[in-house]
Order: C-alpha cells, then structure tokens, then sequence
C-alpha cells in the first residue's frame, strides 16, 4: 500500500528554533530512500506505508536522541486503492484546474 | 517507544456519513488491544508505536476493503522520553490547572 | 454557518510542560460562550463560525501574552450544509454503530 | 498578528476527485492578496491573521456552493512574536542546516 504523507515534527522543551531537527529528520528521510520534498509547514513524503512510517519513527528517535524530552508531530496520510498517484501529479492535477479555468 | 495519538480516518468517495467506517476503526483498534477514547473529530489511542501504527495501518486496509477507494488521515503523535504519561493524566494535567486558577 | 472544531495549541520556547497555556485555551473558549469538551490530544469546540475562530484567536494572543515566543496549532474544521449535527450526535452515530454490529 | 498556515480542505460526498475543489479554494486565497504555495498535501499561507482566516472561511462557503454537502479541513497554524518569519525563511533555515551538516 502506498501512501503520500505530509509531515511536521515539532520538538517542545529545547527553544524556539526548530530548524536543526526538522533538518535532522529530513537526513533520516533521505537516507531511507524516500521520495520527499521540504514545503513551509512540513515535509511531503512518498512511498510504501512501511517504508515511511518506519522513518517517521526513526525521526522520532533521533530527535529525542538530539536532546528534546517531547515531540508533537503532526501526520497526514493518504492512500487510494483506484490508481496510483504521485506527489507530483496532485499538484499538476489542482495546477491544471487553475489554467483551464482562467482561460 | 510509547506514543499518545489522535486519530482521524476520513473515507473519500463513499457519500456523506463515515460514522460505520469510523465504527469499523474502533474495532480494528480496540481488538489490537489498545486504549482508546472516541472524541467528536477523532480517537486518542494510547500505545507502544509499533503496536499503535500497526494497528493504523489496518484501519486503512479495512476502510479501503469496506469500498472506500481513498481515504485522507490526520494523525497528531506525541512522544517524550523524560517521563511515562497517560491519556488521563494529560487531562486531569489540564483540568487541575483550571480548578487552581478559579480558587 | 456552524462548525465542529478540534483545537490542539502547542507553546515552544517555553519548556516541556504545556498543561498551563492548555488551561488558559479552556478559560478563553470557556468565557466566549463556546461549547467545548477537552480531550487528551485537544479540545473539541463547536460554534459558529465566527465566535469560534475569534476565540482561536484569542487563545494565541493569550499565550504569547503568557510569555511564548512561538506557538504551532493544529485545528481541524468540519461544516456541513445537509443538516445541523453536534459533537454529542458525531460521538452517539459512532456508538450506535458499534452496538449495532456486536448484536 | 502574522501568521503562517498549512491548509487542507476535504469535501466529503462529492467523490474521488477533489482537484477542482482545490483549485477553488487557491482561487479565493490568491483573490484575497494572500501569499500562497501549493503543495501536495495542502497550500501555505503567508499574512495577517485575520485576512488567512476570513480567506479560510470563503473557501468553505465556495466549496459548499459548489455543491460539497460536508467539508472537513486540516489547518496548522504558526505565529511568533519574537521576530518576523516568511514562508521562504523557514525552508532556507533548514536547507542552511542541511548544507552545513554535510560539508
């Protein structure tokens, strides 16, 4: 079962910046063979359920492992059963929408 | 590794009404020997991870088999490591707070 | 137009424990005349539209009054438009469910 | 108050297809002079608070006219009061991060 997921680790009790352990789970991410790509508010993660959840939870680990005593993550998932889709092709797909419309 | 979770199963392209899908997680959950409490926009699962997201896994599969072609999930997960913590005593935390402040 | 809500505030830069700001959420929604019920990833606040994403407002204003620097929300928003439904009827569609299915 | 937003709306009971709804929704957002980026499991939002959440509410009313009986939304908001942060510095801080760390 594939599955696309948007992710945002947020470490609590180690201050206000974030960005060295959001950095550290993208390595973990990477390093897992997965398809993912950074946004704003998260990174978007593509592949087989196992393979990402199980990355999940190593990032999980190698945060707490970094210094933080908490973490609230915060997951969204989707899988379809219809056809396959890409990350890519869900963008493509909305960005289409917007062109034909505008037109 | 235990983890406090929030839980939101959402069939897309079954009609309006999820709550039978919603049902069919409980159980899925509940017979993965999980503590959970059903809320108004999701379940708090209480659990080891592997257990907790084996059994998350499962409600994607048997959602999907019940018809849904897609389903979108939101999961919150909650780790720490400086202490063990419950689902209860994260609300009595809470609810303690409030009664000393309206003393 | 109504809507269910579930609400998650997380402080950073203020420490491991987050029960305090929590309970200071609850007095914010509590004192705009909400109906909420407090669970143990969140607080389920139903409303309309307006009253209920004011008091979101609120409860962030309150806690960087309170003294964090950052905070990062998690809400999840339900409307409909076929009908009127509380967060009581989500809970009791759920249960009648089960009920039904272990006969 | 500033704040950056991670959006998602579902609508639920109009089947599998929810692109064309989507791109409404990046319609009512870009209409209201907000900052945007779509991404493959939601767009973020960059601007005062109360412009992102009037813009968050319209898309609801458009999705629901458009024929959506019920919607179900994922929000992730974040606001700081200790200094500014747009949407590109929050990537360009882990990407610094990531460059460092494997020199």
């Amino acid at each position: 079962m594939d599955v696309i997921v948007d992710l945002c680790v947020v470490p609590i009790g180690v201050g206000i910046s974030v960005s060295e352990y959001v950095a550290a789970c993208e390595r973990v991410l990477t390093e897992a063979g997965l398809t993912i790509q950074l946004h704003a508010y998260g990174t978007n993660i593509e592949g087989e359920w196992d393979a990402v959840f199980a990355a999940i939870k190593r990032c999980h680990e190698v945060v707490h492992e970094m210094g933080a005593p908490r973490i609230t993550t915060t997951i969204k998932a989707g899988t379809r059963n219809d056809r396959k889709q890409t990350m890519a092709e869900k963008v493509e797909s909305v960005e289409r929408k917007l062109k034909t419309d505008s037109k």
